[in-house]
């Protein structure tokens, strides 16, 4: 990430598995706010203060914590204006690394065209950081960066190969992108979790129209 | 590179365009050394120590230096003895940082199989380093290190995900890699440069047996 610029641009966070896409269902369910925390400490000292604490690491929920990364513990009415301290081992720590830039938004298939529409009506350049599996390159972020890619093109062009690279791995991948994933080293760490449903869930495109995005720290719709 | 282990490794640097292609290409003519240095003052004062001197910046050789970047500089019985000493924009900073690693050698397409039986009989595991451009991701290494994935796939495992998008990317490619290459920004750059029959040639594979390998700071078959 160190090689790109940040400041001037529309950032997309992406951690498909599973933090933005828990977000994206949140928000799509009524929650009032979340705010991304980097640490899990500084999270659950959240809880007095009146928040709901989410937490996951190494891909299980956090013990103590009020809930974990499954999208589907962010369904429903339960969830209606709760306010949320969110924090993940990639998700949240990719947001807290592009804080610096115009505007970061929160990028997931659930919510594909709406963040697609957005940057193409915006004026800023966009960078997608795909959270990835502790720093390194994972598939699934780079699926969605691929599709992301796909809607843009014609309108866009990258300025270097990498956008390129997932846009050619999307569409592979896009008639059956949970047969695909399945060889991922990542998603072969999840399935030992049993969150193949999360998995389908977390893939498939445009399901809600939220556009999550930072406002001093907070994500907001 | 700094999210991975180098120093119990064998690492294989690429550079297909061109830094690597180059250095196969003259050990397979009979030069006796190459020397890969990371500036250019000080590959410019060896030329004073008996070196041919040997360099790129930005896709175009640098001026005084007695060869460039083509692989075409590099063929037949003008070589033969030669001692060198390299730098290029990407390859030898790539070298550089893999100083630390067990072992070092050079891949390119032309001596793929050659790395890859290389790699089979060795003890160590390997790290694929793709010099990439100034940092950043390029689809030409990234075919590379999915070509040699391809070849070792029944042998050893990979630990993260990037390997096996290369791999994907490579099976993608392989029947016209030119064409496919032709949309990439590094390609694109090239092509400015009137280097089409370079690009050809680097892509070609198993031309060549040699294995470029670092020793004390120089690369020897």
């Amino acid at each position: 990430m160190h090689l790109y610029e940040v400041r001037n641009r529309t950032v997309v966070v992406v951690d498909i598995l599973r933090a933005t896409s828990c977000m994206v269902t949140a928000f799509a369910h009524g929650v009032e706010s979340i705010t991304p925390v980097a640490n899990l400490d500084e999270c659950r000292s959240m809880k007095t203060k009146g928040f709901v604490i989410s937490g996951e690491r190494d891909g299980k929920k956090v013990e103590g914590f009020d809930k974990g990364n499954s999208p589907f513990e962010y369904l429903g009415d339960q969830v209606k204006g709760l306010k949320i301290a969110f924090t993940t081992t990639n998700g949240t720590q990719a947001i807290e690394k592009s804080k610096e830039a115009k505007e970061v938004i929160i990028g997931s298939f659930l919510n594909l065209t709406t963040v697609a529409k957005y940057l193409l009506l915006g004026e800023n350049n966009a960078l997608i950081v795909c959270a990835g599996w502790k720093g390194r390159v994972n598939l699934e972020d780079t699926l969605f960066a691929g599709a992301l890619v796909e809607k843009l093109k014609e309108y866009l062009g990258p300025d270097c190969d990498a956008p390129l690279a997932a846009q050619h791995l999307y569409n592979l991948a896009k008639n059956d992108m949970v047969s695909f994933l399945n060889a991922s080293s990542h998603v072969r760490r999840l399935n030992k979790l049993n969150i193949h449903d999360d998995i389908k869930f977390c893939v498939t495109p445009d399901q809600y129209k939220v556009l999550p995005k930072l406002k001093n720290g907070v994500l907001l719709v």
